[in-house]
């Protein structure tokens, strides 16, 4: 398949390096990188042996123009949500060949994972985990009296350990209601002893995305283990559901089952419960260079699931001006069930 | 003029918010702002009063196409660089509205700033400049025998000011050769006495960023200023000389001179000090709710300034393996000369 890309986690994916100024064309089996004079020596240096890198001496989109003009393919796949129509159209006007929008083509051919990835994947998953339990001592000793910002804020750093790590995505941090925010963003709330606090946040490891939520309870034994209790009973009584439909999502995963079944099997727990409403968002994504891809584990979504692809689990309630649970792992599809990382 | 935008600092500069997930549409001096449940009442609570906000029960672009159906515009503006091939097919197909693709409407709508846009701008570039002495003193005290990396860190940290502050661009902190090359990304390289040490860095004031680039000497009285005393004849040559390029640079702005006027007006003094070669970008480019806006000030650049432009002024020479220089500050055109941020 003849194709070209510009996004950065699917370049480096095809050929083992991206910078932020790249296209990457396929013709023939042949992968061409390419760049202009400021990341001309680094690309050459660091893609992989099966791709050509080529310096650019105008606007990359002529330059692939140029390259397509003498290669001469019948055909070309195109991602048209990642094209511009001025992209395309610098590409494509006038040329006899056949271009083909193929929506998220390359998230398809990465949906499922290999051993090395999976290996890749656990390795960010354990820095994540060690990143909650940090944040979590962080949070033991110095988090009463602390606003969501700082704590946030501190959350950033910890994730980051020193610029060792780049984030998955900016971490959410939430307090009692605000956790029943679906896109909650850290105010000035202060953490008191007996609150709720949730948090959804991950590292990246070799380019690879680890993505985790804990619920936890705010006391002197705080931490991010899924036993939490809560001396509210209501939010204990939520916290017990949300837990149950994670774990009835996770044993739905199995080769050839439909990604809808996971969703369904942690919906009812849900919606059994007499929450289903509150459970407004989809069980969960595709994780891999990017932080979502496919496949999406939605009720909508027919994917059949197969070996190696690797997704979240993730249901919630959310309880408007109360407060929020969700509870969220990384698995890996295995012949006999789902692998947690 | 009827537009759609999609781009968040551009939506934020017509309607005074932005989110992740928004459409902005614009037709016959109505605003509707389009998102999901998630925004809806952050969006209502915080747009200008011209504009309405629509709940998308669907796709946005989807929910854009059905608002247009009901308008019936007789056309309406489009940036090709913005909307995807999908988005924009989602848009348009088989409607007898006349679409017209215009490049980087928004950014040349937003070409001058008025007197209330300049002083945010003044701000953002107070409040930079602040934070480049206080990277100063951290600097002074504990640089010696810290990493590229770890300069780096720390001046995330203080640019950001425990998150009370947005950054505009991930800083560039170089040390010697390293400010030679165009896009520095930190290394493992150590800061030692008698160092050349290159900050470019900046922060957003609301939303409007501040930019600004020092070259300075680590020794016992390492500063930001533009005085600088190397030990190295060559490097005290080579910073007088960019010292004196965006001094001529800056000489030359005034309303009506063209933006290619100051480009070369710098330009000149580096090349006829022998370095034309070694300056290999372009002089400047605009700064606003974007870091890299209209006007670009560069040699093809015909745009004529208008008070109220806003941009840098940034030269530099970058030796191969030896080192680097650059000094960028931001001015605004003003009737009888730039005045520095």
């Amino acid at each position: 398949m003849n194709f070209i890309l510009k996004d950065e986690n699917a370049v480096f994916f095809e050929c083992g390096y991206s910078c932020d100024n790249e296209i990457l064309l396929c013709v023939d089996a042949v992968k061409y990188f390419i760049t202009d004079a400021r990341y001309y020596f680094e690309a050459k240096a660091s893609v992989n042996s099966d791709t050509v890198v080529v310096l650019a001496q105008r606007y990359l989109m002529s330059e692939a123009r140029a390259l397509l003009r003498k290669l001469r393919p019948k055909s070309l796949v195109f991602n048209p949500n990642e094209l511009s129509v001025s992209d395309f159209k610098a590409l494509s006007r006038g040329f006899s060949i056949n271009f083909k929008p193929k929506p998220n083509f390359s998230q398809l051919k990465r949906i499922c994972k290999n051993e090395k990835e999976i290996e890749i994947l656990k390795e960010a998953a354990r820095l994540g985990a060690k990143c909650f339990d940090e944040f979590a001592a962080f949070v033991r000793e110095n988090g009463e009296g602390m606003s969501e910002r700082e704590l946030h804020f501190n959350a950033g750093l910890i994730f980051r350990q020193k610029n060792s790590l780049n984030l998955s995505f900016d971490p959410i941090v939430a307090i009692n209601e605000n956790a029943a925010k679906a896109h909650a963003l850290p105010t000035d709330k202060i953490l008191k002893k007996g609150d709720l606090l949730l948090l959804d946040a991950g590292v990246k490891f070799e380019r690879y995305c680890s993505d985790r939520t804990r619920t936890a309870c705010f006391d002197e034994n705080f931490n991010f283990s899924k036993e939490q209790n809560f001396k509210n009973a209501k939010r204990q009584e939520i916290y017990e559901i949300v837990k149950r439909a994670q774990a009835a999502g996770i044993a739905a995963v199995k080769v050839g089952a439909k990604a809808s079944d996971i969703d369904a099997a942690a919906r009812k727990v849900i919606a059994d419960a007499g929450y289903a409403k509150d459970f407004f968002h989809s069980t969960g994504h595709g994780v891999g260079v990017d932080i979502h891809e496919l496949p999406f584990i939605a009720a909508k979504s027919n994917e059949i699931l197969k070996e190696g692809m690797v997704f979240s689990v993730e249901p919630g309630i959310y309880l408007e001006n109360e407060f929020g649970v969700r509870i969220e792992d990384v698995v890996v599809v295995r012949e006999d069930g789902a692998e947690v990382l």
